[in-house]
């Protein structure tokens, strides 16, 4: 068996009841295939404000840079969200430690359980054999770029700006992935407009030479927003910036039924990061009601990404899979059209997964 | 009856062919209620960088300073696209009357006309009932900050800034529609990690105060892309910036069964100014396939917003209906699940609308 150092930082809101479960399967993993899985615990977010002042203190970090991979839950909190003139910020962790660790690549995988065609908003037919793999380039673009506000509050700006090396590194990655897929990438900008995209854009065009047997096609964001729910199949590789990755993947969550369910890597130049897509959701924190099985999807990905884990990452998707067979669902993917379907809280799905890993 | 003078800018691509019908209706209704409307021609995009070099030519600005209101159909052309390269580019031409007109507010309509429920991809259950007015900034942000190119062309960069007046002034004008809807608003940003966003949000707070009856919202635009798809009808108006109101129209198409059906009118100083949202889509271009109803639709916006003229208005849109109803159909909203329905091009489909309208 392996040997390795595991960081969990539960975050924010949700990310605490979810985070927990994540960790738990990686627990069990390790019991039945005999690997040596040690944990630590990290804060960052809201929680690490009010513990130090700081979203992503030193010992955090350091942890982070000593670990083998990081399990991440979620960030933010009402408070912040409500007065957008407080200087110290949850979501600064976040943004810090993807920069510090040069997590430039974010995979979000969006595909559908065939359970859960009727949890979504959008047609099953439209559906129906949908996977996509997006490439959100997670350390740059206007999430980086220099922040103003000037002192009479009246103008405030942030630079939207890449690098060619940002572009190219990720762009590489994208079209290694496609390679081992259908072979399609689609590369969202807005060039009509931007001169940052219009740059993406070429450098994307220089590297899709090296890779002929890819087939290769641009779209603006605009577009690319309808086309994702209009015609979801039509997708296979999406490559993207900081900012637009953001917004599609969040979009593309009604492909998959629903937030809840989707998982992320985000990659780069050494230790690993894994976290849901949804984030701290301070509605519903707290009550025991937030799925956890992005959180659990979040460490297939890290057994599979981080450790090279492929039987151990598909034993989890498994039990995934059965528990979702078995006619078990968290509220955001319960329907009324279900028919012997259980409908149960955070723990009681956890729980199930856990039976089913065994 | 009325005397005025309206500007066609028929554009690149398709915006050639379903403008003449947006006109064609104009001087029906101007005949059958006795208005007096001129018309003069103007060009802008790619053909008016074939035809002068400039893609917004001085008269055709001078042209759109003398009129009452605008008429435009679409640009842009994929040898642009292509080449990111290009300095002289469709777009900017677009981007300029926009500026130089001040129309600061772009107001999209979402609604779906009953008989096109099938035509999305989205579920009946979840579109029926949907009525969304978006308020689009449209002279601010990262489209008009500004923009550089390294000379070693290594970097590039726009920047994404907002002044209070812009964020002001387009808050009033959604808020003063929201009283006349269902009294409710939702500014969308990226407050959680953009400073400009965190101006927005405040400046917004504090226009909100003014309008104590509207219920408002504040909503992070990962979340509002989902959050369109899943449950449209939680929106009556939705407020945002340039870039993020670029985005969620286009995908709010969805809602309206196809891009084919949106209009959008513009407004701020002086003249109003009226688009489809839809693109030149060259792949279509001269074909003759090309749903004119955004069109139709945008001139039935420009009776109403820019003359008052309310009777002429919903005549136009009733005209749409009735076609709609008769089983006549676009591509782009065909459904083959629709019996006795009759697939048409641009010309018939126009003609459809202009037998309805007498
Ligand atoms: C919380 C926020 C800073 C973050 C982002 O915008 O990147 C989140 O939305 C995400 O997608 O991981
Ligand atoms: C053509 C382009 C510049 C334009 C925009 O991005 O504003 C278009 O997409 C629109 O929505 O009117």
């Amino acid at each position: 068996g392996v040997d390795k150092k595991i960081l969990v930082i539960p975050g924010d809101g949700i990310g605490q009841e979810v985070t927990a479960w994540g960790q738990k399967v990686l627990m069990t993993i390790a019991k039945n295939f005999k690997h040596t899985f040690t944990f630590e615990e990290g804060i960052m977010g809201h929680v690490a404000i009010e513990a130090t002042g700081d979203p992503l203190p030193e010992e955090t970090l350091l942890k982070a840079r000593n670990s083998d991979a990081i399990l991440f839950g979620a960030i933010g909190h009402a408070k912040y969200d409500n007065d957008p003139t407080l200087k110290v910020r949850p979501e600064q962790g976040l943004l810090k430690i993807r920069k510090e660790l040069g997590l430039y690549a974010n995979l979000r995988p969006i595909r559908l359980f065939d359970e859960l065609l009727e949890a979504s908003s959008i047609k099953p037919e439209i559906l129906r054999g949908a996977d996509i793999l997006f490439f959100r380039e997670l350390t740059g673009d206007v999430y980086f770029g220099e922040k103003k506000l000037t002192e009479d509050k009246n103008t405030a700006s942030d630079l939207m700006i890449y690098h060619r090396y940002e572009i190219e590194r990720i762009a590489r990655k994208a079209y290694e992935a496609a390679r081992t897929r259908r072979n399609k990438l689609c590369s969202v900008d807005k060039a009509n407009v931007l001169e940052s995209s219009r740059l993406w854009r070429a450098v994307v065009q220089e590297v899709a030479k090296e890779y002929p047997d890819v087939e290769t096609e641009h779209m603006f964001i605009d577009n690319a927003a309808m086309q994702l729910i209009k015609d979801p199949k039509r997708f296979d590789v999406v490559l993207t910036g900081n900012l637009f990755g953001d917004i599609l993947t969040d979009e593309a969550s009604q492909i998959a039924g629903s937030m809840g369910m989707l998982a992320s890597a985000s990659v780069g130049d050494k230790v690993g990061f894994y976290e849901p897509i949804h984030g701290s959701a301070h509605d519903i924190a707290g009550k025991g009601l937030a799925n956890p099985l992005a959180s659990i999807l979040s460490a297939a990905l890290l057994l599979d990404i981080s450790f090279g884990l492929k039987t151990e990452s598909q034993r989890v998707i498994k039990a995934v899979d059965a528990t979702l067979k078995q006619g078990f669902r968290t509220m955001d993917i319960a329907n009324k059209h279900t028919v012997n379907s259980f409908i149960m809280g955070t723990d009681a799905m956890g729980a199930k997964v856990l039976e089913n890993l065994s």
